[in-house]
């Protein structure tokens, strides 16, 4: 298993060759998977994270019915790496999304916000 | 902004908050956000995968015609997040998920059989 | 069931109920599920496509799993219907989709350009 | 454009068109990319569906920035396309969910219910 202190390395070293493949860093669309993504602009790769999710929604309802758990992880990790060069387009890092992750951990009162929304939401349901 | 060598820590910091949510852990649905969808099951999180994946498109098209770039790191952090708690229920960690990334990053030809299957798409569109 | 001879008149006049609603036609937010979408604006009802995509998707992979089929043509309807109040605010009409539709199944070469298209992505992925 | 009365014809007949290319009814997946589709099972077909949802929020959003709204009659085509599809292999009809509307338009009550659940919702999020 990978340990948890090389994940953010990884996490990195990934967004950058994800920057190496920008058309403005020379990415070459003919020779690179992300570089023909970043070059045909966002409604490629946009159309992708879109597709992934739904892979990531698929391979878990399989699982619910006895399927291959592996199958959700590799899903996750297409759906993370299509929003990995969905912010690298857009100048953005994972370093950024984890920061607002973290940032939320911090705030107190977060989670107790989300709950009561969803407990109104349900309370109107019944 | 957040420093690589902590990002790592954060995400899997996280995810032990979020895995003492799990219903079996005695995360209590009534006071976490986070133990009512795990406590709702696998359709409450997931069509929240599916939703925040589609926010996700909608703050980077804003960007591209001139919205705030911040709101594309909010949106995908919850799609993380969302996915994180897709992957607690099923016993899995976002460590399982960067390895997977890591493999994929050093294994020579997986970007070249992607790309092999973008031109054949394109060929055969034209 | 259903008569085919009365469905174009449902979908029509559903429609008609829909753009009723349209904040310009004085639809009330206060009233109706329909004008809070359209008076909220495209990121409300948008979201909701994509979120009714996602319970589409389960729905049929629980059918797949020996659960029931109707559940499927309740997703079904709830995705048509949030597509028509996003058709509504763009002043398209269900009759414009039916007719796109319609000119595909009679314009000869379109499957056979789809199928083109997957035979060659088929190729590329062996 | 399309006449009212012809449209339910149009998504019978195409319903016709799309079963006649069921594994079972002989559709060959080498001359048709629906039978190609369907002979695939249903992730290949669920993947379309939530790929196309997200073009057609792609295409709601461009229009909202000047883009040409025949885009989105484009998309939501692909989508209720996608969506025939799917409800073919489950031996399901598009009258099924053109009667679960009807049967929705008809029955009092319904909008409220969601409004209800909406205004909670929006109450709790203050």
């Amino acid at each position: 298993m990978s340990q948890p202190s090389n994940s953010a390395d990884a996490l990195a070293r990934l967004a950058a060759v994800i920057e190496s493949r920008l058309p403005a860093r020379g990415g070459d669309p003919d020779k690179s998977y992300v570089a023909r993504l970043l070059h045909k602009g966002p409604d490629a790769f946009l159309k992708k994270v879109g597709e992934e999710a739904t892979e990531v929604v698929m391979a878990a309802k399989d699982a619910d019915h006895g399927g291959d758990r592996s199958k959700i992880v590799n899903e996750v990790a297409d759906l993370w790496f299509h929003t990995m060069i969905t912010l690298a387009h857009y100048g953005l890092k994972p370093a950024d999304v984890v920061a607002e992750l973290e940032r939320r951990e911090g705030t107190s009162g977060i989670e107790e916000k989300a709950l009561r929304k969803a407990q109104a939401r349900e309370g109107a349901e019944k």
